[in-house]
C-alpha cells in the first residue's frame, strides 16, 4: 500500500502529511532530511516550471514541481534514468476559489494558489550515495524544518510504484 | 459581465474559449494577436513561476502562470502597477487524473497536467502603446495561432473587474 505524497501522489492519512505553517525558504544552512540528508537547494524557487498538480482529500492544494536545469533538460526530452545531479522540488499552496471570479460567474470557477501548505519536498538523485532508494535522496521540510524519520521512511516505498519512470511520478508539461 | 478567460479568470462559454490542440511553441516570428500586435515572446516556457491554479466547468484544466524577469520582481515585491515591460504568461493542461495514484488509493487523488488545452496566453505591459486597456495588451495563441479579433475584444473588459490591482488576476504564490 502506498503512502507517501512526495511528489504529486499523495496518500490522505500518512505519517508523511503534515499540516504545516506556511513554509518559510530555508537556503543552503537548512538541517538536512533524516535518512537522506538532503537540504534546501538554494535558489529552488526560481527554477524552471516542470509540471502542475491539484491533490484532492485531505492533502486539498494546488501544486507545482520545479527542477534544476538537470532536472528540466531531462524531463523535457523523456530521459530515463534522471541523470546524477537531477533535484525535483514540489510545491504547495492551499487550494483556495478566487472571490473575484466567482462574483463574476456567480459560481465556483477558479481555484487558485493561496498560502503554503503541505511543506516542501525534494528528490535528488545520486546513484551512488542513494543506491538503496533507486538513486533518490527524498526530503520533506515543514516551515523550513525537516519532517521525522518516520514520514521519509514512507517516501520510497510509494515511489516505487513508478520504478518503471525511475521513480518519478511527474511528468513534463510542454 | 465578465467574460474573457484571460489569465486564471474564465468564463465557461465565452468567443474567447478556443478549444486547441496541443499547443506549438510559436517563437519571435509567430504572428501578432489582433488589436494589441502581441507576439509570442520566445523562451516563454523557461520563465520563472508565478502561481497556478485550476478552472472547473468548460475550460477544465491545470494552469501555471509565468512571469518574465520584470514580472517576477513585481509580482514577487507585490509592487503595483507592473512597471513597462511585463510579460505574464498563462499556459495551461488537460486536467487529468494521475492513473498511479488512483490504483494506490483506490480512489481519485491526484490530479496532473495532461496534453496543453486552451491555448496560451499573455499580457504585456506597455503603459503608453496600450493606453486605452490599462496599459495592457493581450494575447491568446491557440496552436501558435492568435484567436480572432472578437476573443481580444472580450479581455479588458473582464480583466477590468481587477483593476485594482493592475488588471492582473494573479497573485505571486510563495
Amino acid at each position: 500500500m502506498a503512502q507517501i505524497p512526495i511528489l504529486i501522489l499523495a496518500a490522505a492519512a500518512t505519517a508523511c502529511i503534515i499540516a504545516s505553517t506556511p513554509f518559510t525558504a530555508g537556503g543552503a544552512d537548512s538541517e538536512g532530511s533524516p535518512i537522506f540528508g538532503v537540504k534546501i537547494p538554494p535558489g529552488y524557487r526560481d527554477w524552471r516550471l516542470i509540471s502542475v498538480a491539484h491533490e484532492e482529500g485531505n492533502l486539498n492544494d494546488l501544486r507545482a514541481i520545479l527542477g534544476n536545469d538537470v532536472a528540466i533538460e531531462a524531463s523535457r526530452e523523456g530521459r530515463l534514468p534522471y541523470p546524477d545531479g537531477t533535484i525535483i522540488a514540489r510545491l504547495a499552496w492551499s487550494y483556495d476559489p478566487l472571490e473575484e471570479s466567482s462574483k463574476a460567474f456567480g459560481r465556483l470557477q477558479s481555484f487558485v494558489a493561496g498560502p503554503p501548505k503541505n511543506g516542501v519536498q525534494f528528490m535528488v538523485k545520486d546513484s551512488g550515495k542513494y543506491a538503496s532508494t533507486g538513486g533518490w535522496g527524498f526530503a520533506q521540510f515543514n516551515d523550513g524544518k525537516p519532517a521525522d524519520e518516520a514520514a521519509h521512511n514512507t517516501c520510497f516505498p510509494c515511489h516505487a510504484t513508478v520504478k518503471a519512470r525511475d521513480f518519478v511520478f511527474n511528468r513534463y508539461a510542454p
